[in-house]
């Protein structure tokens, strides 16, 4: 079968590899939907959580190259021998929690194996990937899809599971005021979350102007350009006195800047962005306000309550957050750059393999 | 009557000032005793908590040159016509709350007095101080000392909230692992009272030997020194996967790596220190354990509960932590500085007026 294989930064192929066999507690799944946009985190992803071409990563013992792809859905088309046929059968949809952790190590014994001490991602960390046609999985990695809820959406559950995580270990309430710093797709899905979860005040802070259009549509409450406009002061006068929660979901020295300086008194800042450099952090407003620095990591568990949520509704319209679908050649052909380059006006790009 | 007052760093006199008679609603108090060891605070504190020669702070309206010394217990020896006589007179052993709030502030409104944006202290920026034969103070910051907590204890209930806020703010409870960093007056005070409170086990980190020796006398579990020993390795082996609290009493770069790199998984880091310069933060730390990290400022209506706890001997021997006495002509003559000199084999001194 085709697979999209990945050898390391800049290089990516499409291999004919066999069609995998589920071994007895797995699960094969024919691929249908594949969300693609959030491919360039191939291009800051390293150890631990990839293996290299010759080092096997330590969880899945695999090198690279790796099919790619942590984020589809799909049908099951055949059952390992002692796969639970309580729960699952041939035919139904489904979709892959990714996230795999070693089972050994004190997070994981503790039952937080988002900790894992050698985490890595189904499609990233080996263990087969959703850029293919065919993929095998754990059978405890298997989620059945509601039936209301199509493979499209299926697709966005493990993206909406990282904004839902972080705001499920947040301070939000119901009634927050809420700043969202970065309107990328994390920090998108989590605005309709907040939305979804009764937020008083949700102001956005996004320097791309197609990004601000989108969160102007998800009906943000105030949209800020932080290149031109004082984000802190704007949200503490909209909130009279700073947000009860921020979400940086930008990850650079100006975002945790931003995020200090707009919280309130005793308020939480929740870092969601994964970070490339270390930033200084002000330590005397941190204090001066006791505000809370959290830090969110993937998700932990999240993936069947968070199905029954959107199952009931409760986080409605989510097909506006798919601006493209496009086919698997032309995935390929156009090139994962080409997408990246696009990334201020598209957000969740589905991929039909 | 003789008063030690500021004028600036490194600029400290002995002045003949006029002794004040109190307001409305101030009671005057005769000073017994003054913690003189946290004196090298006037060394960096700066605006906004201090005023300057010319220009007031806007809360207490006074300029430079203030008296100094806001760890002190005393007796009241006259009050003003409108004080509340059911609860004051004549005679009483008191100690003072020194934190000057403006009352007026969003965090003043709400509760949290220690938050306010133009906060000071009695001693610092103005409104008297301990290190004068007499002090005037609002009634509301005035406490009654219960009987059987003499003066000189008196004298340490203010270092002892700040350590005692820094924990009721905390993540600590009974059987908590903690690590504290750094063994200065704060640490130590926080190694009695999680001791009291029933920590599991208390490491200590601290480069200086008479301090190390201190923390050992004062029962801590393990003492480690962080420039020979690797503090990290052995909280992690110590507690079996990190600490779950960590209160950072140093205020370095080094002391914030260790923090994170010593706590446990969704483990809290609390910062204690007063920072002089902002650290360079490891984001991807704190995210792979999604850790907590808080700060405490002072206390916030701490020392009724406290002095109810001392008084009940749920803190004992306090007075091992007094490791001189002079009196105020010594202090002066002595001079701070050489004072200060001796931190690392002095905890606190007891300054009689």
């Amino acid at each position: 079968m085709k697979a999209v294989r990945y050898y390391g930064p800049g290089d990516i192929r499409v291999d004919d590899i066999p069609e995998p066999s589920p071994g007895d507690k797995q699960i094969k799944i024919k691929v249908s939907v594949l969300c693609g946009s959030d491919l360039h985190s191939y291009f800051v992803l390293q150890a631990p959580v990839s293996p290299t071409l010759t080092t096997p990563h330590p969880t899945t013992q695999e090198t690279l190259p790796v099919v790619m792809g942590h984020e589809f859905s799909g049908t099951i088309v055949e059952l390992g021998k002692a796969v639970d046929t309580s729960k699952f059968s041939v035919g139904q949809k489904v979709v892959v929690e990714p996230l795999i952790s070693c089972g050994k190590c004190g997070p994981c014994l503790s039952g937080t194996r988002n900790l894992c001490h050698q985490i890595t991602f189904i499609g990233i960390g080996g263990w087969g990937g959703g850029l293919a046609e065919y993929t095998v999985t754990n059978e405890n990695l298997v989620h059945v899809l509601p039936d209301n809820i199509p493979l499209d959406i299926g697709a966005l559950i493990e993206p909406l599971a990282v904004s839902w995580h972080a705001m499920k270990i947040s301070h939000f309430k119901p009634g927050s005021n809420v700043l969202i710093i970065g309107a990328g797709p994390v920090g998108l899905l989590l605005l309709k979350i907040l939305k979804a979860e009764g937020a008083s005040w949700i102001g956005v802070s996004e320097p791309a102007a197609a990004r601000r259009e989108t969160a102007i549509k998800l009906d943000a409450s105030a949209v800020f350009n932080p290149l031109t406009e004082d984000v802190i002061a704007e949200t503490v006068r909209a909130t009279d006195g700073g947000a009860d929660v921020v979400f940086d979901c930008a990850g650079i020295q100006a975002s945790l800047d931003a995020a200090l300086g707009a919280v309130r008194t005793q308020g939480n800042v929740v870092e969601v962005a994964i970070w490339e450099k270390n930033p200084v952090i002000n330590i005397l407003t941190l204090q001066t306000k006791e505000a809370i620095l959290t830090a969110s990591l993937a998700y932990d568990r999240r993936h069947a309550e968070l199905l029954k949520v959107v199952a009931e509704g409760r986080i409605p319209n989510l097909e506006e957050l798919i601006t493209r679908k496009i086919a698997l050649e032309d995935f390929v052909e156009k090139g994962i750059k080409a997408l990246i380059a696009e990334k201020d006006t598209q957000i969740k790009i589905l991929v039909h393999p």
